[in-house]
């Protein structure tokens, strides 16, 4: 038996903000599933911000997506066929084995699902996958949130802002302060997350619109866009105030980047932390924080959108909708 | 009895860098201590960067000094007269009660000093007091250094820097690199302090010179500069990395500030943690530093120089001196 999948390739590094022509789409016979390995069939594959970086020029530790290979990120899939113990046909899984429709592996690559009632499965890519565990880490791990404080939220109608605010709440913070970039994404935030102020980017100076928002400062800054939003919060932050670096959009497909903040003698002054992080080196959390995403879930404390693309060819157009800001809340793909 | 004394008092806030005009020697008549109170004849008074943060405006949460009113420093003096029971005439002893030639008031502003055999008086601005815990508290607390790990110290023939790096080595690092604003000062980083490497910040690009100094990169960086010593530091970082942001020296005297680090997506990348400091939130440590240090000194594992100006008249001149990286070590001014 063979199968043929699809799967993204990057073909050329980008320069500045990505272009279709980047990518290539490969179509490819897949083997037959080996002694210990499945065939798996992606339904929901995942775009997210990080994976600019990967297509970025390799550093020392850092890596990067290899050219004319298949991309990797966040997949949700059915086992269609196993060699495996652990896999069955009709199993939900995860994997990393995005950016294609189908892919055959050791199943150690494939952790096995439950599905949750009442939520799609591509929720795992989302509220209650790495989305949702890079909010946590940010506010818990990396800022050290106290109840209590308040909360400066840049891109907080994305995926990740959109969970960090509402979680910010439930973990006691006093204030939440949202900036996204339309009135629509702003009246969401107010309206439907729960923030308790929010104000649109595009229509005016951070900085004045961050000081108007939060007249006594901030405490935490989860930060999704770098760029002038974190010159304007380090301005706002308090005395030992922290900020956790999840993500810099603005600078993401800049070849020339953003000028830096010009306030950083202020990490001086008031003792300020900045603290960049990637999710995967926290894994350590993911149980605590499934069962306290499962529960606000279930209780509806926390609600979610999707920005959802249908059909492999729609992919590259995901991730760039994602970079210019087109979604909100979680992007991803239906196949 | 009265007793005159000289007082340095800010007349008008700096624009930029701070000029002569800016400060004025007043002359003042000291009541004779009431009960409870002593009065001190100061013999050193230490000059430090930190100062020109106290003299520009005021924010929420970071006082500065008064115009028009003695402004306060480290300063080691000589009880001349008390109505304390814990302080006696020719007592030794430590008081913020700086710039100015005498004071009068509570005890409880003085802290009782045990000489040093071997060791000038001095010393207790310097390496055995706020100077030295600020390099061990930004190595030790705030950058966390570990042994076998790669450091690099800007500004590392100035009166922390200098003490930074030795102590650094003491605490196990593999490598330290220093950068100083003269060939005469790279020199004596090298030869008389033990750094590894070292550079003059002056005869070249930073970045440049810090990425051959430090070819596989560094693990901690030990920031008294910020400017381009920052966003050099921040591309030769390692994955972990920690930046202690202890001053940053080029910024003070800026009206216009300096361009901020394009890199900060960095942080992100390879999960860079930057904090600033400010010593006096770490007194806690200071018990620890102080064995640790008293017994490196009188082991001769570590070395300091001073940079001594002389006579009351002379302490806005010292001030100045430091902005501009006249002095080598702990600048200090002899009564």
């Amino acid at each position: 038996m063979t199968y043929t999948a699809q799967e993204w390739q990057l073909s050329r590094r980008p320069e500045g903000r990505p272009e279709p022509a980047d990518f290539r789409l490969v179509e490819r016979e897949l083997p037959a599933p080996d002694e210990g390995e499945a065939l798996v069939r992606n339904s929901f594959l995942s775009v997210d911000p990080y994976m600019r970086v990967l297509m970025g020029t390799a550093q020392p530790g850092v890596p990067v997506y290899p050219l004319n290979w298949p991309m990797t990120g966040g997949a949700v899939g059915v086992v269609v066929a196993s060699r495996s113990p652990g896999l069955s046909p009709g199993d939900l899984v995860l994997s990393d084995l995005g950016w294609r429709t189908a892919a055959v592996a050791p199943a150690r690559r494939f952790t096995r699902l439950e599905r949750v009632p009442g939520m799609p499965d591509s929720a795992f890519l989302g509220a209650l996958g790495m989305t949702g565990l890079s909010a946590y880490v940010g506010l818990a791990r990396i800022a050290q949130l106290e109840p209590g404080e308040r909360v400066f939220i840049s891109g907080a109608a994305g995926a990740v802002g959109s969970l960090a605010g509402q979680m910010a709440r439930l973990l006691g913070a006093k204030a939440v302060i949202g900036s996204a970039g339309s009135e629509e994404k702003v009246a969401y935030l107010t309206t439907e997350l729960g923030f308790s102020a929010a104000f649109n980017y595009k229509a005016g100076d951070v900085h004045a619109q961050l000081a108007q928002a939060a007249p006594e400062g901030i405490e935490v800054y989860f930060d999704n866009v770098g760029g002038d939003h974190l010159e304007a919060a380090i301005d706002a932050l308090n005395l030992d105030g922290r900020a956790a670096l999840c993500g810099a959009i603005s600078g993401y497909h800049l070849s020339e980047p953003p000028p830096g903040p010009r306030n950083m003698i202020e990490l001086v002054k008031k003792r300020l932390t900045l603290r960049g992080f990637e999710v995967g080196d926290h894994m350590d959390l993911h149980p605590r924080f499934a069962r306290q995403m499962g529960s606000w879930l279930a209780e509806g404390q926390i609600t979610f959108r999707e920005t959802v693309e249908h059909g492999i060819k729609g992919a590259v157009d995901a991730f760039l909708g994602l970079l210019d800001g087109r979604n909100t809340g979680k992007a991803v793909v239906q196949l």
